[in-house]
């Protein structure tokens, strides 16, 4: 692998090749993205060059899409025609199906989708860092199992572990359900609890008083709409259905309150939160 | 103030006197806990002495309830006996109109209900710091104004001021109340968001492919059942009103999803989320 093209170098994207960097990559790592951001990620030296689609990805031994959903599923059949046989192309996007049928549909170049598990509250390549992965989640979704043993797939998954992450395999669809309920049911709970909160007639006294628990449990309802648009729209019929488990849950939770006490849903609760922190 | 007595030597105590420490307090700390925590909070240096609660309370300036609710409750009616006339005695009991009832029945020491809006997933005096209070609410719950107007309190609250907290003023009906939804309900949907996910049939791969997102939203199930029994138990009117309408907003959202889109529902949420954050 000798080099990379980055197309849509914000946080992610400005994230992963930082990372190369730092774990050893000393091929060239070359941007795609807009003017601006171009200019800031030569500046913080996160890419050796910005160039457009086309002669970036005539040079390109991994293209990795970075941008919002909607922007992978335009690119992805835009780069046949430009790319070179053996190349490999790879996404960061949030869901998995749609965009693997894309993928699927490439000739020259192979697809393998993926889905690193880090992000932070700041947006941006000047947000980026090297670190970003590390000991992180790293989901891969081949469509089948002969995709993550080609040459080219063999050396990615050798990176997504020299970066520090922790690559597990899934298919499109299971990613998409587990997603579902490990990050789209947290995401829509917290801009939920927000506008409850928000909305409330003593809702200046309710931030006043908050304390870190309120802080952790809205940090999530400050993500951008921009890219949470296209992850409810393309993971629809598995997010109604984590939502409807959780309300269904917390509908029971809320009658075992009323009729007895709760210390059974702590140690439950305690269970899964300490089991999730001891699997990463 | 020469003589600061702390009952129930634990975070919230330890982290307090620390917290005077470190704001240039240079009188008595006296320790009231059990045998095994005053031995590691002197080891610590965190109080100077420990004492039984009789003893202590007859040197002391202010007498600082730490422990849990049902503990505040017990010790009460046991200070007006052993403290000396003028004494002020305050606590950090997370629910404040039972707490509130209970000091109203002081004689000769003066009681004023607090909550400091500070904790983190450790407990114990081993996991205190003087830096806990710093920039966080203090809530401070007087039956009637009167009661932040003698010398004792004037004093207590220039202190909690000098620890780096933000001292808000609230009745305890209304702390009640307001704590219900800042503290309480989130409570609730962490430990339910984490039993929904633990139970769930993929719960291993979702537990591997949890996210930054996750690891925040259950933070809070990681809370202890021995100091929520006491809250759910005497904050039950306001936590299910609280509960009640964050399910019918679920719900209303949810329908939103299915019925067209989440732009508006993502704006409130952040602007709520960006909000406290700033009143902070």
């Amino acid at each position: 692998m000798q080099t990379v093209v980055i197309v849509g170098v914000g946080l992610i994207g400005g994230s992963f090749a930082l990372a190369l960097r730092d774990a050893g990559f000393d091929g060239r790592i070359i941007g795609v993205s807009s003017e601006r951001t171009i200019a800031e990620a030569l500046r913080n030296r996160v890419i050796d060059e910005g160039l457009p689609l086309d002669r970036a990805c005539a040079q390109a031994d991994l293209i990795y899409l970075a941008g919002p959903i909607h922007s992978i599923l335009d690119t992805i059949p835009r780069l046949d025609e430009h790319a070179r046989g053996g190349t490999l192309v790879t996404d960061a996007g949030s869901t998995k199906q749609k965009i693997a049928a894309a993928g699927a549909k490439l000739r020259r170049a192979q697809f393998l989708g993926g889905h690193p598990m880090a992000g932070k509250e700041s947006r941006g390549v000047q947000a980026a860092e090297g670190q970003l992965f590390v000991g992180r989640p790293y989901l891969l979704t081949p469509e089948s199992p002969a995709d993550m043993e080609t040459p080219a797939a063999v050396e990615f998954l050798a990176w997504v572990r020299k970066i520090g992450a922790v690559p597990r395999v899934l298919s499109p669809a299971q990613h998409d359900r587990i997603v579902a309920h490990s990050s789209h049911l947290p995401q829509l709970l917290s801009t939920a609890l927000s506008g409850t909160l928000g909305r409330h007639p003593d809702s200046e006294q309710i931030a006043a008083a908050a304390g870190p628990g309120l802080v952790d449990s809205t940090r999530l309802a400050m993500s951008s709409w921009d890219i949470w648009r296209d992850i409810l729209e393309t993971n629809r019929p598995s997010i109604l259905e984590a939502l409807d488990l959780f309300i269904a849950d917390a509908q029971a939770l809320r009658a075992r309150y009323v009729s007895s006490e709760l210390e059974a849903d702590f140690a439950e609760g305690k269970e899964f939160a300490l089991r999730l922190r001891n699997s990463r």
